[in-house]
């Protein structure tokens, strides 16, 4: 199957580097704008060609569009303008409503299935792909019912080749649920950066860093151009998110200042369960509520 | 030479292993009021030997007493009672000042030597010790001129062959830095699993948790008997750490608010200054401020 990939970087690439060595993709063409990235992904082996947009796009049995969601919702009405009749096309990008707002009446939309496969690192660009990015990860379906059933079948059967498990959403519980597990954290680590770079020299940070303090603010190094679209895209859910933390910080400040033990243990151990729930120690219980969980119906 | 350690988990316990390993100690006797965690810590083989407090501390050529800071307060006062003249004592608290603070009128305080090895891990307790803790990690000794120099010495020889670098502060400097680099990171993410767990239901948190979600949290699963005493104990600073950590996040949500890019750009830039600062990419202008920088001389 000949895949386009357009956008080159961590996460078209990681894609490009999963699907060929897989075998889903028999050619990875890749489409670039930036032409320094496009001769490295060449190089890595992620693309074996390389094309304009509109030829990749009119050579390609699957379209990936992994590129900023602003340049996502320029591009994407382009790309279904110059598809084959049976080409499908998918995205990666990290809000949805917005981008399936720009194809609503595209007379190609059934072609187009909205995904967000959640994975990633703080890296950019060619040189941060990575194979086996997506193994046990989730995907996101979006709005599934607006695509034509074969075109989801087929995306689906692809993330499945890279090791990834679906969910299926509405685009707009996916953006004002992803606000709070992925674009809030990405927040909150810019915010810790700041904060600790404007009260402590340089040398004290690079000594004096744990482990703890890089995990915490590891998210600080990513890229702002992909994360400046994402929050504004997402603008209402992210800033809410960001209310409701800025609240429960306010509230450990206020147990603190006012030295009330109990309330302060109360925070951390309500935080404490986090250990549970990500090291899939509830699992069984998840399992049994998953039946009636509607998100992850199709 | 004798080490007692008080308490066994994961900072007493991966000294216990370490010192042992480079054959600094020939013997660890092992204290802890959790009968529990002793018996473990034998079995585990972190201690040689189990003793109360007193019989440990008698014995010991070098004490190690790491307890959660309350506990510090009180029990620190009470091993330097009974030490032998000749026996060096050093603590691991992440704070410093009222440790220091509770001993400085005590005849043997030039046998106490203050220090905080800066590494840890978000578990507790016998069964999170791990070799190799604190290799390459960071160890602040504190007010060194209020201790013997028979003592510091041979403090510092014992951090130096679990292959830490030291630090020279005083304990109100430390209790300063801490905030920013190690207590504020820790609060970041007690209140962004409280965030998150408001906002989303655990399933929805366990299936899409990717791993930038689980790096920024992951210090929420720390212990509150080992954080809420050392939140207590340096307020000042953490108050005021996390007061400028929420205005530079009321300034991130500002800039999403009024949609203002550049602004957003900007605050995002300034964050990614961390990527080089923590791999060290500008070390070698770090390296020439060094020896400008008082906190790292004696």
């Amino acid at each position: 199957m000949k895949i386009t990939v357009i956008g080159l970087g961590l996460i078209g690439g990681s894609m490009a580097l999963d699907l060929k060595r897989t075998g889903f993709a028999t050619e990875i063409i890749g489409v670039d704008n930036n032409e320094q990235h496009l001769q490295r992904a060449l190089e890595l082996g992620i693309a074996d060609r390389k094309a304009s947009l509109v030829e990749g796009v009119q050579q390609a049995d699957v379209v990936i569009v992994a590129i900023p969601v602003d340049k996502m919702v320029q591009t994407l009405p382009i790309i279904l303008d110059h598809i084959s009749p049976f080409a499908s096309v998918t995205d990666v990008g990290s809000t949805k409503k917005l981008i399936g707002d720009a194809v609503a009446n595209h007379p190609n939309r059934g072609n187009y299935v909205a995904a967000h496969p959640m994975s990633g690192t703080e890296n950019s660009g060619p040189d941060a792909a990575l194979t086996g990015l997506f193994e046990q990860k989730i995907c996101i379906i979006c709005d599934h019912e607006k695509s034509r059933p074969q075109h989801v079948a087929l995306v689906e059967k692809m993330y499945h080749s890279m090791g990834m498990d679906l969910a299926y959403m509405s685009s707009d519980e996916q953006d004002h649920t992803t606000a709070n597990v992925s674009h809030l954290p990405h927040i909150t680590a810019f915010a810790l950066a700041n904060a600790v770079l404007a009260a402590s020299d340089r040398k004290i940070i690079f000594d004096l860093a744990s482990g703890g303090f890089r995990s915490t603010v590891r998210l600080a190094k990513s890229s702002p151009e992909m994360w400046g679209p994402i929050f504004k895209q997402n603008q209402k859910y992210v800033v809410e998110s960001l209310e409701i933390y800025i609240r429960h910080l306010e509230e450990f400040r206020e147990s603190i200042l006012d030295d009330d033990q109990t309330h302060m243990f109360q925070l951390m151990r309500n935080a404490n369960r986090m250990r549970e729930i990500l090291n899939g120690e509830s699992n069984d219980l998840i399992r049994k509520e998953e039946k009636t969980t509607k998100l992850y119906t199709k």
